[in-house]
Order: C-alpha cells, then structure tokens, then sequence
C-alpha cells in the first residue's frame, strides 16, 4: 500500500479490502479507529506533556466519566502508546506516561492538532459560506 | 493555544475549556472530529489523488451505502474540503474535487496515515503483550 503510487485509495489493497472493509486486516483504519475517539487524543496530548497521576487526569478532564477515562486508558496502554506503572504508596498510586511508539505516532498527529487550530477559522467560514447557499 | 508553550493540554484554554467541552468552542475538536469518521479518512485520500464522479466513489467503495457517501461528501464540502461541479450531461453528472484547504489539511493527515501503515505491526505486538499480560 503506497500512497502516492496507485490511483487506489490508501485502505484498498490485499490487506485491506474496501469492498468487505475488514477493520481487522485493514492497518490503517485499525489504527486510526482508537486515536479518533473523543478522549483518546485529549490524553494522548497531555501525556506528551509529562507523566499524570490517574487522578490528575480525572482533574484534568473534569467532564470524563471515571469509567470512560479507565476504559480510554486502557485502550491507549493496549495499543502502546502509553504505559503504566504503580507505585506502593498507600493508597497505590497509578502514573500514567507515554511510551516511545505514543511519542513517534503522536509527533505527525500533532501537525494535525495544530492544522486543525490554525485553520479553523478557514473551516467555519466554508462552513457559513455553504450554509447560505443552501439556503439560497 | 500553543501545543508546547504550556503543560496544559491543548484542548483547554479560553476557547476550549474542557470542564464544559463546548464542542463549538474548540476548534481542535471541532474540525477533528469531522475528518475522523470512517469515511472521511477514505473519501479524503481517493479526492487527493484526483477528482472522482459520484457514480466512481459509489464503485470505489462498495459498502458505502448512497446515503452516507451523499452525507459524508456534503459534510467534507461543507467545512470547505471538497468541491463539487456539476456538468450538464444527460443524466447530469457530479465531480468532487479536493480545494486548497482539503489539501492543505491532508498533508499532515496523510503523514498520520503512513504512521498507521508503518506501525500497525508495533500496535498489534502491543495488544498480545497486553492481553497475555491480562491473562497472566
């Protein structure tokens, strides 16, 4: 799969059939399902700021349920991104950080992030623009 | 909003407060959360490589249903990444076609993609560890 070498979109291929659209043997889309989510980005951004304290990112993200934060985590620990570690205080104390692979995917997601800053305003007037076409 | 300015994630801040997290607000999630729908990575890609009918994204991806292809298309046109001609042929046909900011934002998201390709071999090493680790 090369992504200026065919005419093909980039998730067509062997691997990655668009036809059935296999999640499981399509690598990008695999990939890119986790790190879209919600809550997925917001901590992956402040995890490549420093370390956080499980309830420091409880904290952090005021309006996350303690459930969806674990569940996130989780997701994100699983796939390699961050790692986490305890620590025998009393009560325990669980550190959350990011891992070397959460480092490399996170540097050309953060072009993105910032893509995304920089041109919003760009996108909100499209937005107007095709709005009062519509109504036209 | 400056990503590695401050130890705050880059979701917070006036615009963006997360205690509250005003979608309309924050012009990060605002605009991410559009392009990270299933399709619009897909459509997205196949519209920088050159422009395609209606008809041609319908065959590209045969599991699209008419009305999400219509929906996810009119969703890109709107925030301004693609745009669509129509031609008066008999039946009518319609181009879509990537604009200047449709490119200019998937440069950076292509980047994201080619991680995903690349390191889909290290993400699903980390899933066996992890899920072995759980069974452990």
């Amino acid at each position: 799969m090369a992504l200026n070498a065919s005419r093909k979109p980039v998730l067509d291929g062997k691997e990655c059939d668009m036809s059935g659209w296999d999640m499981d043997n399509c690598p990008v889309r695999d990939v890119l399902d986790r790190i879209a989510g919600k809550w997925s980005t917001l901590l992956l951004e402040a995890l490549s700021r420093q370390p956080y304290r499980f309830g420091e990112l409880r904290r952090l993200v005021p309006d996350i349920s303690q459930r969806m934060l674990t569940q996130t985590l989780r997701d994100l620990q699983r796939d390699g991104y961050i790692e986490r570690e305890v620590f025998p205080t009393k009560p325990p104390s669980v550190e959350y950080r990011m891992t070397e692979l959460g480092r490399s995917l996170f540097e050309p997601l953060s072009k993105v992030l910032r893509w995304a800053e920089a041109n919003h305003p760009s996108v909100k007037a499209a937005r107007v623009k095709y709005d009062e076409s519509e109504l036209a």
